[in-house]
């Protein structure tokens, strides 16, 4: 299993190679999808207690990729997310207790009820089957996708980047000790074993084997894999996220939130990027928030209206408004009513997370149910948009499609749901 | 709206005719997702009461589709199925006053919980947005549709059957004075206006303006779809759906079910094709229900050892365990144990309805965990795999995929849920 070395792969192996992993998975799906909680926690305790005790291996891999992304110039921030420390191994084996210690989704049966012809109709939760996971630099992805697709049922196919494979391989080695001392079998989780980019298009076209796709990593990569695959993909493209700050906002919990929404965090996808502000409240609110930002560092870029409140302020062009910063810069724009506030949003959001601060109850309640986000929030920062912070778990990823899963995607999102029908001989009639 | 008549549309003008109705479908899509459940309600018996009143010119519609068909030769089940009476437009009224009186699924809220943070964090329903309706002859799939999507605040493009144009369009008609009557827009239902099947090529291309394509008719048209489409598909293929007779079957009981699952209807997709039978019940079993179908004048296939219970069962090939008869043909299986059924369903099956006969606790649920089709039965006719059996009110189609929506689909499945977040001020620490 998985032994293959990366060099004996060349172009025409390649498919038949992760064909044989597909084949593999496949193989594997109903023992994972009939295993016990008890089977799925035992493994999940068995690999976090094999990631500490081979603490050392894992370091030592990580070192071996660190120093090959040294010698080939790899950029700093890329280099971050590479590297592994004693903390972030104890952090690995914290997630995957965490993981464990969440309710099992699969069986579990819900809206069980007598229909009139007598049967009984429910549904239950199951696993999706076999999951492919393409991410990037970051190795701990390893584990908590493994964790998650254990958890949850499901056989996982995973393909790191090309930066991380020997750290990905000794966190592998230490999830098949997991895996076979829990007697599950090894190829439930799989790590595409190679640097090469082919792998991950014979992964996305193996519609046979693999029932669902999950990218993390730059938009670049998830719209190539969206538009090629021939497997369902729950994606994240950009996070423009807003907050808008309504003409009965409370001024206080508007500063609080702005601030908090754009500056705790500027490169994640829940950070606000666009401020709206009613332009009755504004005079009340922006010289203030003008000057609390500038002072964070903030580069603001706002419409003409708003410019009139500061100088520092610099004029916001119309690629602005639909602009994912990830950095220490914000658009501002006064708008003259909640109906232009949704408005812009619509036309200029990513669907990914909006907020309006405001006392107002009819505003609050329009703002809930007419912004098409998914997650639109009411008085609390764009920043919460997190599976840990919804009360998840863990996460897979932030869904900004409408189909399936939508939000931040937890151990349900790696499931569906079937019908199931209890009757004592009945027949239709 | 709709006035553009058939002939003047050629192919170059084809592709802006389908880009203008899906941006009028993207126009009105917010105001029906904002729609009170009051104001679908009132549109809804509106439509009824139009074609009602209009029965007349539908009528008449049908009639000249009729003739149309007749000189193009026609098959005659394409004419059965395009056929309408006054009892078909009763019927039709039927429907609509039925989902009127289904429950509004839009901005329903679930699992609303405080989170340690302090925010409240729920889920609420909401629209998909445009469906992409695709049919073939039936034109009672028009009103249908229309009823659906706008009690699920959805949009939705109908491609109706080239056979049914004229009928299609009466009954377009008056839906379109049933949503002015509801001061809803008319471009809630749109109807593609044409023949021409280059139509629907563009249509389920549009991604920037359709979010569900649904299409319902022959195998061949539904994998030609869900193969060149660029927006998700609900699709429904197969159903080879298997009855198995275990080793503690109540006789009696298993015979009521297999006789209905296959002999209720024979063109239904929730028919049984296959009949498996646990080896040491058979010699109680079997030549009953052998001299029973064959009473119906169901043709049976048969493996050596079921054969050997009667010479009218004639041999089975390997193609017949995956063939969708819906026909009074039956394939029969004979097999050792629980493990061999599930593993011949999850061989041979098509993932959309299967049973067991058994009153042993253990094997049912077995039965129910591991079989992995989108309805999985115990003691239950096949046949029951219904939106109106299940309770869903009217359906959309069946799913025999995993993904969003599984089994027979309801107005849910034209929804999706958001996550809202309720807070007072909180910001992320």
């Amino acid at each position: 299993m998985n032994t293959v070395a990366n060099e004996v792969i060349n172009p025409t192996q390649m498919e038949s190679y992760i064909q044989t992993l597909g084949s593999k998975a496949f193989e594997a799906k109903a023992v994972l999808a009939s295993a016990s909680t008890t089977q799925k926690n035992e493994a999940l305790l068995k690999i976090a207690e094999a990631i500490a005790s081979h603490q050392k291996e894992i370091l030592a891999a990580n070192q071996k990729d660190l120093l090959e992304a040294e010698s080939s110039g790899l950029e700093s921030s890329l280099k971050d997310r590479l590297t592994l420390s004693e903390k972030s191994v104890a952090l690995m084996v914290e997630s995957l207790m965490q993981i464990r210690a969440l309710p099992d989704p699969i069986g579990s049966i819900s809206d069980l009820r007598y229909q009139p012809s007598g049967i009984q109709v429910g549904k239950m939760r199951v696993p999706l089957g076999v999951i492919g996971m393409i991410y990037e630099s970051r190795p701990n992805v390893t584990q908590e996708a493994a964790g998650l697709c254990i958890k949850s049922g499901n056989v996982v196919i995973l393909k790191g980047g090309k930066e991380a494979l020997h750290s990905n391989q000794a966190i592998l080695a230490a999830i098949h000790q997991g895996l076979a001392a829990a007697n599950l079998p090894l190829a439930a989780v799989q790590l595409i074993n190679t640097t090469r980019r082919e792998a991950v298009t014979h992964l996305i076209r193996m519609n046979q084997y693999v029932d669902l796709i999950i990218p993390r990593g730059g938009k670049g990569l998830i719209e190539t894999i969206a538009k090629e695959s021939r497997i369902p993909v729950i994606k994240h493209l950009d996070g423009v996220c807003h907050v808008y700050v309504d003409i009965a906002a409370d001024i206080e919990k508007a500063l609080k939130i702005v601030i908090n929404a754009k500056t705790q965090r500027y490169g994640t996808c829940n950070t606000m990027e666009t401020l709206l502000v009613h332009e009755e409240i504004a005079p009340l609110f922006l010289p203030s928030i003008i000057e609390k930002l500038l002072e964070k560092g903030v580069e603001l870029r706002g419409c003409e209206e708003t410019r009139v409140f500061s100088k520092q302020v610099i004029t916001a062009t119309e690629a602005d408004w639909s602009c994912e910063y990830l950095a220490p810069i914000l658009s501002i724009k006064m708008v003259s009513d909640l109906n232009q506030a949704i408005a812009h949003i619509s036309t200029y959001g990513s669907h990914h997370t909006d907020a309006i601060v405001t006392e107002n109850w009819n505003n609050a309640q329009r703002f809930l149910k007419e912004v098409d986000s998914s997650s639109v929030m009411v008085n609390a920062s764009t920043r919460f948009a997190d599976g840990f912070e919804y009360g998840l778990g863990a996460e897979v990823g932030i869904s900004t499609d409408k189909f399936h899963a939508r939000g931040p995607v937890g151990l349900e999102g790696l499931t569906s749901e079937k019908f199931i029908v209890l009757g004592d001989g009945h027949i239709r009639s």
